[in-house]
Formats: structure tokens, C-alpha cells, sequence
């Protein structure tokens, strides 16, 4: 069984880097894979543990995930270090238990019609695959965590309003397909930060310390907001991705995922240590640039730096 | 006297667009006075009403705001719409008293260090300025609104940490100089949401529903945050600018005010009704792209647009 407390311990926030994953799903060009390794390792210098590297996906199809196991492994390298990789059906998780990846990431989504448009699945046989990654899982004898991203947690760019209740009773159903934790994605940006926090109070009145994701997008300028909401309502583990790579699938020219680098400022001046030297991370927006000159890099903190004239570091306080 | 309420009802949220004044401190270029007006008219048909419009500054140094009367009597001429003009000292408050501008701002800092190298003045000089503005008010018989927006209340980028106890401090002595209201700046954008929440709830309890503002730079990213923190913590007046004009006088290239357009929609998700038409807004960015080609502008929301698939307008709810 995976010792949930251990990876995400509750006193803590952690910061998770979808940059190699979610953060390309969109770009036109992507790192090599030597580039890829060199954000891995610069990012872990600089502190960060928490890493979705790519996608258990046909290599040919998807050429900019074939390198999925050589980034795992580079990940690996970093002994404390927290690999997280997207697994869509048996076959990719099948893949991903062969590595020493430590999460596997399954989606559904909280929107029948979005699940049906994206992958071509009912939420019913969704849920029938992850009871089947599960099983794959507990007969492999590893400790990887499944953790179920549930999509369109907050608003469907396709069928709107998705109910508080029909979200938590999708979490049930996850949880009941034998998933170790799951996470709440707002994936086209519709979230303000009332709406963030309402949800997460009902899943710590529901599970307790139980840790779970909220995965936010800045489509609609509200990322940052939503993170702190969040937060303040016991969130522990979010998503974010250097410079805000990531866009919308269903925005096109849009902002993508939360700016990791504005996250770890917010995350200091809400009193958490991030242990992440923020000034490497600014420095590392160069990789993408080198790597990917055309995608626009988002992020505030990036331009000014961080305050001189205090010390805004939570540990400072 | 000013009859606060009347302007600023504690029911609503007044967004207040300081992109003609703040928004356009630093730049290169400004809109001609024809912009200006094509500006105003153009937010007010949106469904603005609080516009800062300018300062009054001697024209020859500043040309930028020489035309301030102008941009006074267009807002004017909206019958419900309310102007408000900085004045630093007695002779820019004469200037503006001479106008029919419903609200005239005058700064002091929080930071001594800071309101010695901005005006060359102390702290009390400042303050007895500020008295003298209020004599002049007082003794014109108009109801002009005298507000001091209290600079570098949440840090300041030469003396670092400013306590709490200091900000509130000089608001009480700004209320003992005659100030109407207040206003809290974080000039340099160091605040977090925390902070941000924790000093309105001060102001709350010490003043109850008196209406203050605040004016948050988006420079580290946390605006929009800091304001839905402000908002929980019962703050109903915020400063924005369009497409986040105005940059920070001591980060070169560091982003502006808090976004207008994403600030609207934050309002909107948190139940409260802007009666803003944001398309209409977004739309609006073609005037700083004509006048003001080179600086650039800020916000997701004007990127991707507001939501389709849903009615995301408090009304709606």
C-alpha cells in the first residue's frame, strides 16, 4: 500500500511541477530529452520534490512523451525525489508500473460529456479501466500511487455547471474504484476562489487529512487566487508549471497552468517553507526559452524578482 | 460633509479604474485628450462609475496629466459617474476644488524613509498638508471626497518589513488630519493574501462598514489574490487598471495594477453583480494598443474571454 502521509505529508505544501507534462500538451516544440533532464535537475537543486513528467502514451503518436521513461529515471536518480506520470488505460499503466515512476495519474472526467468528447469513454467504463490500473497495481507488489485526476471539476467548456455533489460523488466513485487520492481540476479555468475553497472544505469534512490536488488553470486570470483559496481551506498538494506552460485546449492564445514560480512567493507569504530558492527557478525560465523560443512564458515574480529590502521567506518568520 | 455611503454603498464592490492615472505614471507615450475621453465614455458605457482620472501637477513638468479638467468634465458629464484626481499638496488641491472632481487622493507613506525620498517631506509634513487640504475643502463648501492613499502600507522596497501597528497608526492620524477615508497601498507589490486579509479585518473592526480602499500593483503576481482576500475580509473598494497598465516606480519592466478585466471577473465569481459588460471591456484594450503601442499589456482573461458553456455572472446566480 502507498504511504500517502509520507510522500505528501500534511504540514507541508507541496508543490507539484506539471511543466514536462501538462506544461507541453499544447507547444509546438518541446525540450530534448537532455533539456528535459537539465529542468529536472536544476528544478531539484533549486528545491522543488514534486515532478508529472510525461505520458505512458504511443511513442509514435505522441512523440513528445516517448522519452516518459528516461525522465522517470532521472527523476529516480534524485532519491527523495517524487515522479508523477499520466497513464490513460491498462496498456500505459502496464508501462508505467515497469518503472520506478511513484504516482500514476488516471483521468475522468466530472463532466459526462466531456469524457465522452475526450476519450471517447463513458465515466461508467472510465471508472471500470482505473478499478483496472488498480488491480494492476496491488498484482505488480508496488507501492505506486494512483491517483484519479478528475477533469472539469469546476465548470465544462462543453456541458457548464458541473454541481458541488456530482464532483464529490465522482471522488466517492474513485475512491471506490480502489484509487489512492484523487484531484480536482479545473481544467478550462472557469474557478474563482469561493468556489475553489466551498470544495475543498467539503472534501477535509469528508476525508479528513486525507491528501488530495487541486490543479488549476489561469485561463481566466484566477490561478494564483484559486491556489491561496485553497490553501486557506487545507488544500496541502497543488499543481503548477514553470512560466505557466500549459495553455487550454479549448482556448486558444490562452494562459496555461498556475505560474509556479508567483505559487512558491504566494506559498511563502501564506507562512509555508517552500525550501525552494526562488532565484533559480527565475533563472531557469531559460531552458523553455532555449528549447521552445516560440511558446510565450507567463508570471509576474519573473519580471520584478522577489522583494530586496525584507526577508519574505516563511522560513524567515 | 462627503456622503461616503452614497458613493461608495457597502453593498456593492466599487472597482475604481486608476489605468488614466496610475496606469499611465511611467509610461513612454499617453493618450491624446480625445483618447482620454473615448476612454471614460467607453468604460462608463460598459458599466464603470469610479474613474481616477489624472493628477494635478504642474502641466509644464508633467504633460502626461496637463489635461486634467478636460478628463474631470468628461467623467462630469455622466451624471452618476465619479471622478477622482490626485493632488500632492495645497495648490494642486485648489486646482482640483476648482473642479467639479467628486474625490481628490493625496499620498503619504507608511515607510518615513520612503515619504522622504518620494516628496522630500516627513511623515508629519505630509500630515499637516494633508490637514490644510481638508481646510481647503471645508472652507469651499463643496463635498468633495479628501482620501489619503497611505503608500507602502503592506512593505516598503527601502525599509522593508512595516508593521500592522504602524499602518494603522497612520490611519488614525490621516482620520485625526480630516480625512474622509482612506486608502492601503502595496506600492512596490510585496503583499500576500494573508496579510492583505489580516489588516482588513483590523480595519473593519476599528472602523466598521466605513469604506477605505485597496490599491494593490500586480508586480509579484498576487493581485488578483490579495483582492478576492481583501473582498472576504469585507474591503468593497478596489483600485484596477485596464490591461494592468502602470508598471512599479522600483521594479523596471515589472507588471502594474491588478488587471481591470480579470478583477471584474473575479467580482463576479465571489456573488457580487459588477454590472460590467466585460466583452465590452476587453474590446476596450484597443485604445492603450492605439495610443500606447509599446507598453505592453496584462491579463488572462482577455485572452481566452469570459466563459461560454456557463452563465458566470453573479446575476445569474
Amino acid at each position: 500500500m502507498p504511504d500517502l502521509q509520507h510522500t505528501y505529508p500534511t504540514d507541508r505544501i507541496a508543490i507539484r511541477e506539471v511543466g514536462l507534462r501538462d506544461g507541453l500538451q499544447l507547444t509546438k516544440h518541446w525540450p530534448t530529452t537532455a533539456q528535459k533532464i537539465e529542468w529536472i535537475d536544476q528544478e531539484y537543486a533549486a528545491g522543488l520534490r514534486y515532478f508529472e513528467v510525461g505520458s505512458f502514451l504511443p511513442a509514435d503518436k505522441v512523440p513528445r512523451f516517448a522519452d516518459v521513461r528516461d525522465i522517470i529515471a532521472a527523476v529516480d536518480r534524485h532519491g527523495d525525489a517524487h515522479g508523477i506520470a499520466l497513464a490513460l488505460n491498462q496498456r500505459g499503466a502496464t508501462d508505467a508500473l515497469a518503472t520506478p515512476v511513484g504516482e500514476i495519474t488516471v483521468v475522468v472526467s466530472a463532466s459526462q460529456a466531456h469524457n465522452e468528447a475526450n476519450v471517447r469513454r463513458t465515466q461508467e467504463q472510465s471508472l471500470a479501466e482505473i478499478a483496472n490500473v488498480v488491480k494492476l497495481r496491488d498484482a505488480s507488489g508496488k507501492d505506486t500511487i494512483i491517483n484519479v485526476g478528475i477533469a472539469m471539476a469546476f465548470g465544462c467548456s462543453l456541458s457548464g455547471e458541473v454541481p458541488e455533489d456530482d464532483v464529490m460523488r465522482m471522488v466517492d466513485r474513485c475512491f471506490e474504484a480502489g484509487a489512492d487520492m484523487v484531484g480536482l481540476a479545473d481544467t478550462v479555468g472557469f474557478a474563482g476562489p469561493r468556489q475553489v475553497a466551498s470544495m475543498c472544505r467539503r472534501m477535509e469534512k469528508r476525508f479528513g487529512d486525507l491528501p488530495y490536488v487541486i490543479h488549476l488553470h489561469d485561463t481566466r486570470g484566477m490561478g494564483i487566487a484559486n491556489a491561496a483559496a485553497a490553501i486557506d481551506a487545507g488544500c496541502r498538494v497543488i499543481d503548477a508549471s514553470l512560466a505557466g506552460l500549459g495553455g487550454c485546449p479549448f482556448a486558444p492564445g490562452a494562459t496555461g497552468n498556475v505560474v509556479l514560480e508567483d505559487l512558491i512567493y504566494l506559498v511563502e507569504t501564506m507562512g509555508f517553507d517552500t525550501g525552494v530558492d526562488l532565484e533559480k527557478i527565475i533563472e531557469m525560465r531559460a531552458i523553455p526559452v532555449m528549447a521552445m523560443p516560440e511558446e510565450p512564458l507567463y508570471g509576474a515574480l519573473a519580471k520584478a524578482g522577489p522583494p530586496k529590502s525584507l526577508d519574505w521567506r516563511a522560513s524567515a518568520a
